[in-house]
């Protein structure tokens, strides 16, 4: 694999050293220029000749290199897999094909995301790099709220995006034999799948040497792991993630695979997408939604500052929800469905095609069904597991730390112990502040079963 | 495609005429002699030299040629796909590639089906040819069963056959990665499931052409084509089976799929093969075991007669369900797991194992009710679609038929209208005689709701 992974942005894999440097050779350069200036669409989209180019590093995900090249014309973003785990270096390896992925969900996705996408410029198997369309000034979804800033108008575009990739790639929208090419494609994406069954299903449930946890929530950590009857909850999630392949999912969508202005919103980093339920991007959109609502209160500023963020995201959390429901039902009543799974031919007359509005209702029930107990396992799994999130870490006080990440862990078990109080959106954002005073004793705050 | 298809059985595709005959031209007999002859395990199991290997045509399926070449030493099974549907002609062409997804679906379940199926000899993708062991003198089981003759060792039989096949192929027993390979492979298997999803799960319940009725049950197949609510029901299970990978599918298992003598067992031609709910293939064979108690007492024989063998094949239909869970259960409990599904780390404990043992039958409940949908899909096929069954056919009074099948039909409604009836397989047996006398008319014999 070594031989073959050159290009533009990392020395070959045995040479590479992490991210290029201002001090890189004047050779790497030069190698990076030939092969910027070597695809036509790059060229076109930069415009100028390569002399007059500007390069600047910007990877800061976990995984990949990635670039952004700005010429005369415009930008590209060059993003470039590595063969391991950035952030962990070599002694991680991870399938570098997970580019290849990346590139055909992007290409799948965007006849019917349209703007919500950044344009796909070129994709290069031999060197694993997708170049697109350059985003600036946008910034992640994630670091702005942090920052307290607002985005009123992301999870609208986010539902959006979810309900048209979803749609159209499951069997109500096409024939099972285009479905079923694509289950046959991504079902080799299992590399990035086994990061998803160990980090979010499995691990956080057991004693793994990777999992970390706020020092004072060793007691919630505890309380999870001899949980068995949330382990059977969670079970049947992980059975229904490799069970269920109902919809093409970008398998890693929250506010870090987002990238905003005020008015613009685009979805990035496909790599993890996966034919599963398509509940899971659902809910974990919504995951680090409530996550940023628990943290909140525990950042600088003013306790009315803190009420309105709060206030303004509970109301994203439920105007993704019903942006989503609404959008998707309008699709699918708009499509002049070719797919198998519910053949426009059975509900043809009247009576039939008030039965499949019922139908419709009910399987949009069940797609928030099974969102709900995905929120809870990516809730969990940014707590007590492998990758912690920001929204937590940027809280300094330890305590306070995990005073709100607790609250968030007792949210996340009610959700997977009593999934029938939460049926609708509006109880899922009544419930928020219910557990925030949680507490470090798992025992004190669970609910009555 | 038809350059390449020639070898043993037929010529090149343009000058196939069907099944060769005693007056097959000597230069024909010849090319098979030297095609069998080419193959060192068919060499070996036939022994001798060819000129004294004797060939017999058995093709009775609707699909293929097949043919029995015995030996001094033995006899194989030669099979060979026809780029159409051997009955219908070349009107109906057919992916001639189903014999690569029959030899993969015997190899992949071969270690865990043993002696329950035929040793695979030889798989030749180059003619889609697949040799095996020859059965002799097994018969047919449903041929078996219509004649009235017992197999009482059938359905534990193949209910073990199932039962290994389903868990060693699930996530309960294998690493998604390895399941995942094969789910990519078979997902390839589309020509045979167009079949499926049409004859199976679509046209039963529309006006085609192909379906077929017999005259009296015009009204029955008229209010199946009304009901919109059972439609419903269809449409949750047409979605299971094109959403739900729990288990590699033999995707046709019913008793023309099982070769039997007084002793041994074996199911035979897998090029169904399909990764989806196990219950399908539980379904399926108990749905032709209910079509063949329906059907008997419209049979020649005396009352006693019928009396004996329809508490026979109820006894059957009980033996068939308890054993496979049975033996579901004692394999789980048995299996040093590898598997994703339920990880064994999370119920390690005596409180775990405990949980996990409920677990385990929550998880049989669950294949026993889409058993339950998919049984009452197949019955509603095999009376108002396009392939009728001889139980059924083999009634010459047209009246006593459409009464038989009537009976059939009521009971296979009610399976999908009131499935919380029948969540034990004592339920569905003890139903049976409820429903024989439904009678034409669909609305009189309409459980209440």
């Amino acid at each position: 694999m070594s031989a073959a992974h050159a290009g533009p942005v990392s020395e070959s894999v045995s040479h590479a050293r992490g991210p290029v440097s201002e001090s890189e050779s004047h050779a790497r350069r030069a190698r990076r220029a030939a092969y910027l200036e070597s695809a036509s669409s790059i060229r076109d989209a930069l415009g100028g000749d390569s002399g007059s180019w500007r390069v600047r590093d910007v990877a800061d995900g976990n995984l990949n290199s990635v670039f952004l090249v700005d010429g005369p014309n415009g930008g590209v973003c060059v993003k470039q897999a590595l063969p391991f785990v950035r952030v962990a270096g070599e002694s991680w390896p991870l399938d570098i094909n997970r580019a290849f992925f990346e590139a055909s969900y992007a290409a799948r996705v965007a006849p019917d995301v349209g703007g919500l996408a950044p344009a796909l410029h070129h994709y290069d198997p031999d060197h694993f790099v997708i170049v697109m369309e350059k985003l600036e000034p946008h910034v992640i979804l994630w670091k702005g709220l942090i920052a307290g800033q607002r985005f009123p108008r992301a999870p609208a575009h986010v539902a959006e995006y979810v309900a048209q990739a979803a749609f159209h790639t499951s069997d109500l929208a096409i024939p099972f034999e285009r479905k079923f090419a694509d289950v046959a494609l991504f079902a080799k994406n299992v590399a990035l799948q086994r990061i998803t069954v160990d980090l979010v299903f499995t691990d956080p449930y057991v004693e793994v040497w990777r999992n970390k946890v706020t020092p004072p929530l060793e007691a919630w950590a505890a309380a999870l792991r001899s949980d068995n009857a949330l382990k059977s909850t969670v079970a049947c999630l992980r059975l229904a993630y490799l069970n269920k392949p109902q919809s093409l999912l970008h398998g890693d969508l929250h506010s870090c695979s987002v990238m905003v202005t005020a008015d613009d919103t685009r979805v990035i980093d496909g790599e993890f997408a996966w034919y599963g339920p398509t509940g899971f991007d659902v809910g974990n959109f919504l995951a680090h939604y409530v996550m940023a609502w628990y943290a909140q209160s525990n950042h600088p500023g003013s306790r009315d500052d803190h009420d309105a963020f709060r206030a303004a995201i509970a109301a994203d959390i439920a105007n993704f929800w019903l942006t989503f429901r609404r959008r998707f039902l309008e699709i699918w009543r708009d499509s002049e469905s070719t797919g198998d799974g519910v053949p426009a031919s059975h509900f043809a007359d009247a009576a039939g095609r008030a039965r499949l509005e019922a139908f419709r209702h009910s399987y949009l029930k069940a797609i928030f069904r099974d969102a709900v107990g995905f929120m809870a396992i990516k809730i969990i799994r940014r707590i007590v597991g492998f990758a912690q999130i920001a929204d937590f870490l940027a809280i300094d006080d330890e305590a306070r730390r995990a005073e709100a990440e607790a609250g968030a862990l007792a949210f996340a078990r009610s959700l997977l112990l009593q999934p029938d109080r939460f049926a609708e959106i509006e109880s899922v954002v009544a419930a928020l502040p219910t557990f925030e005073a949680a507490g470090l004793d798992p025992n004190k705050s669970r609910a009555p079963r």
